[in-house]
């Protein structure tokens, strides 16, 4: 079977490998789509990122769905031919973070394709991938595309619950590629009142006003529309920042009301925060990282038809092509997200 | 009667005033003692801070108790010669915040002793003061230093509401001056198992030993010694960051475990946060201001014997020698809090 | 001017009333649309509730809009003509759950036709209606009717705050008077996955389903349909009681799964229940009474098309008909919200 | 080896059995402690409560320390001769409850000395206990006595967190067996202001002063005290529930001020509830049940110094007289926490 391995920045290959049986446990699947994320483009195109770097070749890829194919011993639940999406975090269950219910903290986590732990963590962009029954959520009624959102999905439910009740409130999400675009969502079906999304990039911006947004601004070409929000004591709510960019967590944070709530989804390095700001106006400032049950609770929202994501599939390109899938989703103002197809 | 004015930074003067007779709803005081804090020491070191600056002349002072002389029209509940301790906060009542009950976020506060408004707000050190009588929070059983520091205290419960529950969690405590200090009353009184303290000075440190911290970290001096809790997925549950020093900042989130509550209550300006950190450790970044109704919780528990604050009031200076009192308060190796004595 | 004035069970008169002008700060208003809620019924037909009884005439109503007649001194921001709803709740703004934000719980509360202090409240029911500026909230884009919902809204986002975040939440509601069907339109709105409505009549089910529930269930005529949800541990995150009924809650609880929020709306008096299983789940049995800033919210989220409550509307009847109103608004097999037309 | 087997209400055994070699996984324990629960006792007057009864022999007891006799094949960090805490609980780690951090909710519980599944899960009293390496908690520096408390501790710990931030509240504690004195415990290590205690033995009283009570209230002799406490708008922030009684709930919730919160520790049946009074109020009712990282809390709280359980355990008695210790702490006149001493 083949996958898809970057051994260093710019040298993506698809190599053959082995296909184990599964083991007691276990679930084969045959991948059928596999999505592009924000990491698995910094390995492709800088070799990783912050102290996080290639060391060794990797299998990329975390955002996944296939078919089954068969079962390890012991599994039940699940049949050949069964769609399923794949959760690709697995913690180990028993450190104190999983025992708290904090299961994106485990101390021992190997959440496919990452470069932190060395030996790396393979990834799931492979023909045939044997996962941990308990990874598999059936995804019956959802196209094998839509499965495969349910990762960058969650990620967005998890910012989402973290922000609290959202009925009525007016929020602001600053960065709207596939993240961003779902928390728009999100925040849509939670009941947000307003929602007001920027970015650098009319494309991304279109896909904003696709997911829900009521009003997108192109900071670049706009840069003092904001100024509006930040009159008096602020206007909004709750904040996705979703960019990593200090300059929108800036603006942002101009434009929060007192104890207004900032999620931080992006992943920038060291930022410099207007802290004066965030104590005045006792604003919480929120990290939010992967998911824990928002994986199976993604799956569930789609399937009862409250979420639709297929508008933000932008492309979908064959696995001959993979390549070709990395060079899309790198460019902000052609794509939204990019998904590889494994098989028809 | 006397007080004390600020002109520009450095020129500190008793002046003469009018003492004029309390209106209706309003409390005569003939104040007894007040506190120094760091936004006068701003006001005399420096003409202010960030963008607050001194335009005009003004009374300073904020933290103030005395005993009442008559009454105005109207005012019930206290009588001549009662000891109150006077809150320096004055919302407006009926602005959105005021009605949400977040009363510190008032749109129209004015706050005894601030310049940000222009004309500046006059503060409360002068002889005679004239005080809405909801200002008044009756302090019988109390010395007038202790009842003086109900206002620090407000500041410092405050943020341990925020903080949410504290029994049994590991507590660090960054910048030891009074506010720092009585961090570390409220999160001993509040059932920490454990509290760390850091500054850069020795006396302040010995101030926060008394107040409670089990360990007390000289930072210049020991700059390695917070790795020992940095190791891992790191160790407090908890961080009031009193310093506003992006140094103790960023040496206390490097040290706090996934989902840690950092009080944010020390006035920086713009500071460098290590927001990776935030993110994957899903911290929550906390801005702590002023207070609202833990004035008068402050004054209860004082007088519940549940706070001795005492011990951090390291010198009590006559008005005569007003300026004294600026020049030592703003030593940090000499004072913790320092303050005056207008009568008695 | 006419007012609608309850003197004791059953005898409901329309009465003549002068209309003095508008005080300083107030606004005088030509009712347009009154609803009929629980309470004014609960007058007409039993002279009260509870401990709640009326000793003298009393106009009643509470869920009113109208058009500005002309403004009290002092008052701007609204203009004759401008349609507003009215609030009915009058918080004295000083007591100390007005200062802490709580102002539903006012100590001092005068809240429209409400028999429980003596002499009692007078309600909204009459032509023309002097009110507080604060108490109007400009309605532009609504109908009348839709302006008058304003206030069962408020009650039922007030519980759907309470209630936390909703989203992809299994949610239940007992109960499909007025307010039941709002907490089901509430729930929907704040992205519940799944709603479940329970209640005795057929008419009232229907009205759930316009309102958005995934199910009914008629309790009378299917007592054993709820028991599915009551299987392992339970499936509900949350409940709406909103029929006051012990049955509907012992039911309601049954089938709630730990940790589950049950929010008491539904005025029983003493009820019995499931103590064990609140006990063993960790339910959380919330009351919700009333509401705060929910009142404006109710009318911005009518206004954002968010919430169409005009299909709970089943009934507007004339001025003259009054007691009419009060008839068919007593009989849930026939209507849902009743409405009174004061003019055009 | 030795155990306490329960037959049928009154029927009370010492029986010898088989100690199996520990499990791979497992540590082999000599008790030393055990401590006598509401729930043993039940079993031994009753033969059960509700709808947990005995169908078959049990051996009792989930309060217990010892010290390690040896170690199952890949158990570390603990050695022969070390003192443990032994915690009952053993949730499977795999269902939803458990996945989310509601290891106390777990579908597939074993708690030791319980008759709800069937067959039943033995007790703890036994000479020699084989138990997961993760139920044991090095008990370095406390007595066997006080290792054997963390159990009852950590019920009222988790209780205690439930309630939330408690710094400055008012709490009222209902029922003072031994879960209701350390409620007191845990209220005054957390902070509150003020605590009021009432039973109606005035032994249990006198424990409640122990632990910390400002005032204890017999409600048998002084029916009308509490009273004073339900005028106005009410009085307490918190209510520890622990005594099941319907009066005491009743009495309690009648003091109780708007938005407080009500633990409901005691497990009663079906209890008539004052549901107005905590629909009008918004009082927030939650069960507690158990604990999960309490257990290891609780030890490391009195290892710390901070929980002094000691004066709460009234009588020790030997194995050889295991039947009196249950007639001793069946006589709620008489006895606090009775212990039985298996060894040492």
């Amino acid at each position: 079977m083949r996958a898809i391995v970057i051994h260093q920045a710019g040298d993506l290959r698809i190599e053959e490998r082995e296909a184990p049986a599964p083991a007691p446990g276990e679930v084969q699947i045959r991948l059928v789509t596999g999505g592009v994320c924000g990491s698995d483009l910094h390995y492709y195109n800088h070799g990783g990122f912050g102290p996080v770097r290639l060391k060794q070749p990797m299998i990329l890829g975390h955002e996944v769905s296939g078919t089954v194919l068969r079962l390890g011993e012991g599994v039940t639940g699940l049949a050949p031919g069964d769609l399923v999406a794949v959760s690709p975090s697995r913690p180990c269950g028993h450190c104190r973070y999983c025992r708290e219910g904090l299961r994106n903290q485990c101390e021992n986590m190997r959440f496919y394709g990452s470069a932190m732990p060395f030996p790396h963590i393979q990834g799931a962009f492979s023909e045939i991938l044997n996962a941990d029954a308990d990874q598999c959520v059936p995804a019956t009624g959802l196209s094998a595309g839509e499965a495969a959102m349910a990762e960058p999905l969650a990620v967005a439910l998890h910012a989402t619950r973290r922000a609290g009740e959202m009925l009525g409130k007016r929020v602001l999400v600053t960065g709207c590629g596939p993240i961003g675009c779902l928390a728009v969502l999100c925040a849509r079906q939670a009941g947000a009142a307003q929602i007001v999304a920027t970015d650098l990039s009319d494309n991304a911006l279109e896909f904003a006003s696709k997911a829900g947004a009521d009003r997108v601004v192109n900071a670049a070409r706009d840069p003092d529309a904001m100024n509006e929000y930040a009159v008096g004591k602020g206007t909004f709510d709750i904040l996705f920042e979703c960019s990593g960019a200090p300059q929108a967590l800036g603006t942002g944070i101009a434009a929060m009301r007192p104890r207004g709530v900032v999620l931080q989804l992006g992943l920038g390095g060291d930022m410099t925060v207007p802290m004066m700001q965030i104590t005045a106006r006792e604003l919480d400032l929120r990290g939010s990282f992967r998911f824990h049950e928002e994986f199976e609770m993604a799956v569930r929202l789609m399937q009862a038809g409250r979420f639709d994501v297929k508008p933000l599939i932008s492309h979908t390109v064959a696995l001959d092509d993979a390549e070709q899938a990395f060079i899309i989703a790198s460019d902000r103002d052609r794509a939204m997200k990019t998904q590889i197809a494994f098989s028809g």
